[in-house]
């Protein structure tokens, strides 16, 4: 959520999905995996998340063209109950996996209550609040989760050895306005953020870090001096045992669910998901549930301000409203996103977006 | 956990169970009743969870008295899917509501891969940890979660004025050997410690709490002073917005859900329960998830601790391990706990359980 300032200029949001899309394209995907990872991305980026939009898709060509990110065929199904269903996604794009995924739980939830599906061996998945909106749109409570296996990041609460990615955790809740999105790390800041920062010298928010000797830190840097330091979990150092347990519940939901995770030799940059679809009309009635989501944004939006000036926002609102705003006005690329892909561009053939006027 | 000193009297737990029992049953609930009740109440003493055991048997023996806990008949069934059910607890007692709920959703989850079933209505559930463990001794993972429509403790991140209660969230992991049993808050603290450290006039150990002006504050006072704070989300005040996330779908999955929640008119101290039963053995398969979670507990017990001598632990570890020595040796009760109860024995006829020699 690190606004590029004003001056930066503006892409018309069809223009970056076309640019993308073509790309991919380019790259050997098929139309439905392209537009797939292609209108992912740039949501990412139409909601202001910058880490998780278009800055990946250069690290997905590189993928791709190493054959770490296959390009043909399906996910295998390895085991199919009528509320459960996991695949083996083959190493296959995430977010098109994902979509794949949440159509066939969104099946399972309307016969069921609720469906699941866990996947494997998927590739890396992106922005997980890019995928929630679909659900609530049509009125389904969607969860998704994620882990990697092949890197390790943040360590266990009380621990210095990293063993857990920052394990995001997202919710997309239907309200009768704009629905609320969840999407969290359970570290206390992510690999994409402290990297950047690292890049740029910059400082976090707060100690979120732990250094190699078991002292909190702000500093990015100790990531990457030796003795290398940590990412806490979420709670810091008074309350880390928290996001250590959620880490864990991630974890079970992931790669415990897929049967494949930290119990195997590394595979490479991928993703373990696990996502479920809960149909409210099994339950109480869709009519109910946001009858009572509306009085929760409704009493969350009236709870008096803390600071002076600065209402009280529901999660995801923010970047739902930038994402209007861009949809009309245009997007504002972090600055380092084109140049990042420039070379892509010329190699592929694939003429870079023009800006708006 | 705050455990009571070593000087503090011991009780067979079978005592204890035989004691609470009996005054449940003197209070009008049947053997089906005052046995769930006694024994998920016992056993979140035996784990240490001294807020969440035995103390609350007062409370609810004056909820029984008043009428506002129900003694006699079943949940309303409001909703069944083949993997959702939906019930209206009637006010009747919430651990008994919870442990027959946990038997419909184990059957639902071996018939579709996971079962839920959602409880608007039910009275208070008590410790969340005292339910993981009948479930991952069946090898199945359990998540269950919380929250009481009819107060409010935690403000959204950023207000004054609280919407939230601090709508805990469990889980229980199977594993090799002891499950992994995580039970927080997704506030920063809970209404329990707040008030019994008011009433022995302590501190926090970090500010949790957000004063009735908008500055953090360890002291628990600021909840009861004019004007009222409130606890502020997991995450404190930098990483809030994380913990708001988790309140919000934890009210997604209960009063949304049930359809019964902030949305209706206070009906006195409760519960709305979301609980779901997920068998590994419907997706990667039982050996395959225990394999994972199994070689994630060794990676963070081997992680280096960041405070030398104090080694990693697991969720639930020492509750586990305490609950297993205090069964042998008896549990040291909570100083306040049974001059709280000796009322109520006179009044209902119950001898008061003896120390062991």
């Amino acid at each position: 959520m690190n606004d590029p300032d004003m001056t930066t200029p503006r892409y018309a949001a069809p223009t970056l999905l076309s640019f993308a899309t073509r790309l991919l394209a380019a790259a050997g995907l098929n139309s439905g995996k392209s537009d797939a990872v292609a209108s992912i991305l740039v949501e990412g980026d139409l909601m202001g998340h910058s880490t998780h939009g278009l800055t990946l898709l250069g690290p997905y060509l590189r993928e791709l063209e190493a054959g770490t990110m296959r390009r043909d065929g399906e996910p295998d199904v390895l085991q199919d109950r009528p509320a459960a269903v996991t695949w083996d996604g083959r190493r296959l794009p995430g977010p098109w996996l994902v979509l794949q995924a949440m159509a066939l739980a969104t099946e399972r939830a309307k016969q069921c209550g609720t469906g699941s599906v866990v996947i494997r061996r998927s590739h890396h998945i992106a922005c997980l609040a890019a995928y929630l909106k679909r659900a609530t749109d049509a009125g389904l409570l969607m969860f998704l989760t994620c882990s990697d296996a092949n890197s390790a990041s943040v360590a266990p609460f009380g621990g210095l050895d990293p063993v857990f990615t920052p394990n995001p955790l997202s919710a997309g809740i239907p309200t009768p306005a704009l629905p609320i999105l969840v999407d969290i790390s359970t570290s206390s800041t992510t690999n994409g953020l402290t990297n950047r920062l690292h890049q740029e010298g910059g400082r976090l928010p707060a100690p979120w870090l732990i250094d190699g000797h078991g002292q909190p830190s702000d500093d990015p840097a100790v990531l990457f001096n030796e003795p290398k330091g940590t990412i806490l979990p979420l709670g810091g150092m008074d309350s880390g045992h928290k996001g250590y347990g959620l880490s864990l519940l991630v974890e079970a939901l992931t790669g415990g669910l897929a049967g494949q995770g930290r119990a195997d030799p590394r595979e490479g940059w991928g993703a373990t998901v696990f996502l479920q679809i809960i149909d409210p009309a099994a339950f109480g009635g869709s009519e109910a549930f946001t009858r009572q989501t509306g009085a929760i944004v409704q009493q969350c939006h009236a709870s008096r301000p803390a600071h002076a000036g600065q209402q009280v926002r529901m999660p995801g609102e923010r970047g739902l409203r930038l994402a209007l705003e861009q949809q009309r006005s245009g997007v504002r690329l972090y600055p380092s996103i084109l140049p990042s892909l420039e070379p892509w561009a010329r190699k592929l053939g694939v003429d870079l977006p023009m800006p708006t006027a």
